[in-house]
């Protein structure tokens, strides 16, 4: 039995003790580091407590806590989580159980030797995870679908396909940055409802998204599908991501083949890939579709899925202005929510992605599409919280926002928290807003 | 001055010098091959009649013929043309100066030594031109949008953006294909106007969609824009592009996001790539907007691209069915037409793409979108030939197509003629159906 999500281990890397740390032993995300200031080639890294542990360094210096899984390993000296996502959920779920019992407070050989493996979170540089081939993102929220369709669309808000069809299109893959890579606020075509004419200038109504980003391990092969049974066994981990958006110029140019300069500009992802095996305490049922709601198509529809096909991640959306942090304030919570209100489960979006024989690739980004809930505090963009600027956010000190501007950092954070268990979390997904150029 | 293009040259490549051949002197496109049967590395070649040069070889065996091209000569034994496109448009138009030279008739000293580079076309398999990081796909014939927008919205054919933006949506860059690999019909859910739920199944309405793309060379970093002026600079060629679409899956699915399943199946590509200075003799106003249509927004406005910024390439799609095939006929041509009809200029699909930004990276592609001209007999896919299936197209033999059938091979072809100028050809772009698994 796989212990490592125990809430009663500890590790002798102390700070991953801390109640309040997101990288307890129990969590152990992987990402890709190098030392800040150097021009090192990146290495594969896990989280644990303040601290990053060379994958690759560590089982060179402790071979006998990584036994067998040399194929694993050999992945993590890569610049890239590809080559292990690429392995699939088995060896990833070995090498973590290696890691979190190397780690494990009464692992005292491992401790002698595997500090040396060991770098402060302060001094490394995060890398972009994996080299994303390409890039989806889906509109699984039902709320949000709501909300933006009876903004742009009032006569006919949430279209009839919604329930049957978990929608999606293709992004940019490659402007996904990692977190805190600034974001240049765009240019772009765009005309008002009172305009004559478009006009070209930087967005008037940037916005951020908060969303959940799966990352697939193994692939399938063009032609092959990927029933909802097997569809976990493609993905690698989640992440936070922020499907940035220019909703003026997203509201003139998206009909009829949906958003392309609007968004294609940056996608930000946080750092840390929490994998599915750290999620397993957190696993929820499948949204609960109201009354009168059809129920899933077949090829979506499995009893495993309904009982625990979601994940419970809260997200939160905190802002912080330039004139809030020169007073050396952190950034705000302007919205919390949580991720079990998505009407289609992460496996939903891979098996419904890969029924026409899509392939899907190690490495690649499905994202949620903006996570919302049903109250005002769970909208997870500003179009939506601020109604499309009609109602600004007053922040505590007594600023307003009705969309983004210069200056503004906003940062996603997520974590899981369960009934007798260890909390975890994601990390940040971060980027400050710089002026157009 | 460049004599490249000088239709007088002829090459000791005597296949090459025949009037019919695609890939006379003149021409020289790239792509990717490896012999047949074998797990060779690929490596770079250029066409030259019914043979492949393998530049690498080339340069090995006639070190003098390629002096001071040590960089385009070493992109030419990486197993995509990435490298090569890296590079940008100047080294690439040496490179291919210098292959003119040594493939040239009057060069009797290169011939002696390069036979040994040259493979006949029968004995190779070509493979990807390139890795496409990100694929775009625009929407760039008025008169297909006007078509295509007829059918699913007859209330409102084209959209009030459709004259000022040019219209695109990112595709599937992983299931891209080169010629002659089959494509499995998709199956998909689809919901037709009378039908009371979706169902799945493989798709009724198969079809093809007639394009070019353009190969981008030299990239933009995140955040920079390309203007107009300098678009072409970054891009390496144009090749050949059938976009498949699933239609009835594209009605049920599109809306709000647009297209997504009903196109990631694949998107078949033709292996050679021929540069923008093989294309030089062919450049063409671009589309001359009728009286009370708006002037391009100044960005997207140069007199150079106005006098010059299209390219007239005819395009030939062509049927074979499975019937012809078991008699030995060939495909029969079903439609016939010109990418002077597009609204708006490769040129101007770049500088849209990056004006927000977005990064353009060596080996993306960007498609037009489908060529539809007109006439009838014009049109580029089988949705606006038969008008959805309501006017089936009758081929020679008697059999009808509403949609493609399982067997169908569907070939695209391109060539440019010019008064006094030697014509190029693309080859072809061509693909077996094959039924849903």
């Amino acid at each position: 039995m796989d212990t490592t999500n125990d809430p009663a281990r500890t590790s002798w890397v102390t700070s991953a003790n801390a109640p309040e740390t997101d990288f307890p032993i129990q969590n152990l995300p992987f990402g890709v580091f190098r030392r800040a200031g150097t021009q090192d080639a990146p290495r594969v890294g896990v989280a644990i407590g303040d601290m990053v542990l060379d994958v690759h360094a560590a089982a060179t210096t402790a071979p006998t806590q990584f036994e067998g899984l040399a194929l694993a390993v050999g992945a993590c000296a890569h610049a890239s989580l590809n080559a292990l996502m690429a392995l699939g959920r088995g060896p990833v779920t070995l090498l973590r159980a290696a890691l979190a019992s190397a780690l494990d407070a009464k692992n005292g050989e491992a401790q002698s030797v595997l500090q040396q493996a060991l770098i402060p979170m302060r001094d490394v540089e995060m890398m972009l995870p994996a080299q994303v081939g390409d890039y989806t993102d889906f509109y699984a929220s039902v709320y949000h679908a709501t909300n933006v369709g009876s903004m742009f669309r009032p006569d006919n808000a949430l279209l009839p396909n919604y329930k049957h069809v978990p929608i999606g299109y293709h992004g940019r893959a490659s402007s996904i940055v990692v977190s805190d890579t600034p974001v240049v606020r765009p240019v772009g075509q765009r005309k008002g409802p009172n305009d004559v004419e478009p006009t070209v200038g930087p967005s008037r109504s940037l916005d951020y998204e908060c969303e959940v980003g799966v990352f697939i391990g193994a692939g399938n092969a063009l032609g092959d599908t990927i029933p909802l049974q097997s569809a976990e066994q493609h993905m690698f981990g989640l992440c936070l991501v922020n499907d940035w958006s220019a909703r003026d110029v997203q509201a003139w140019e998206y009909q009829p083949l949906g958003p392309f300069l609007a968004k294609n500009f940056a996608t930000t992802v946080s750092p840390w890939v929490v994998t599915l095996d750290a999620l397993e305490p957190f696993r929820a049922p499948a949204f609960v579709r109201p009354e009168g709601d059809p129920p899933p198509l077949p090829y979506l529809l499995t009893a495993e899925n309904e009982a625990r096909g979601a994940v419970s991640i809260t997200l939160e959306v905190r802002l912080q202005t330039s004139a809030m942090r020169a007073l050396g304030e952190k950034a705000e919570p302007v919205s919390r929510t949580t991720f079990t209100h998505m009407y289609w489960t992460m496996g939903q979006l891979v098996t419904h992605h890969a029924m026409n024989g899509c392939n899907l690739r190690p490495g690649d980004l499905l994202a949620s599409g903006t996570v919302s809930g049903p109250s005002k505090g769970e909208r997870g963009c500003l179009l939506e919280l601020t109604w499309r600027g009609v109602e600004p956010l007053v922040l505590s000190g007594g600023e307003t926002r009705a969309f983004l501007e210069d200056g503004d950092v906003v940062e996603i954070a997520g974590w899981c928290e369960a009934p007798g268990m260890r909390r975890i979390g994601f990390g940040v997904a971060r980027a400050l807003v710089l002026p157009a150029r």
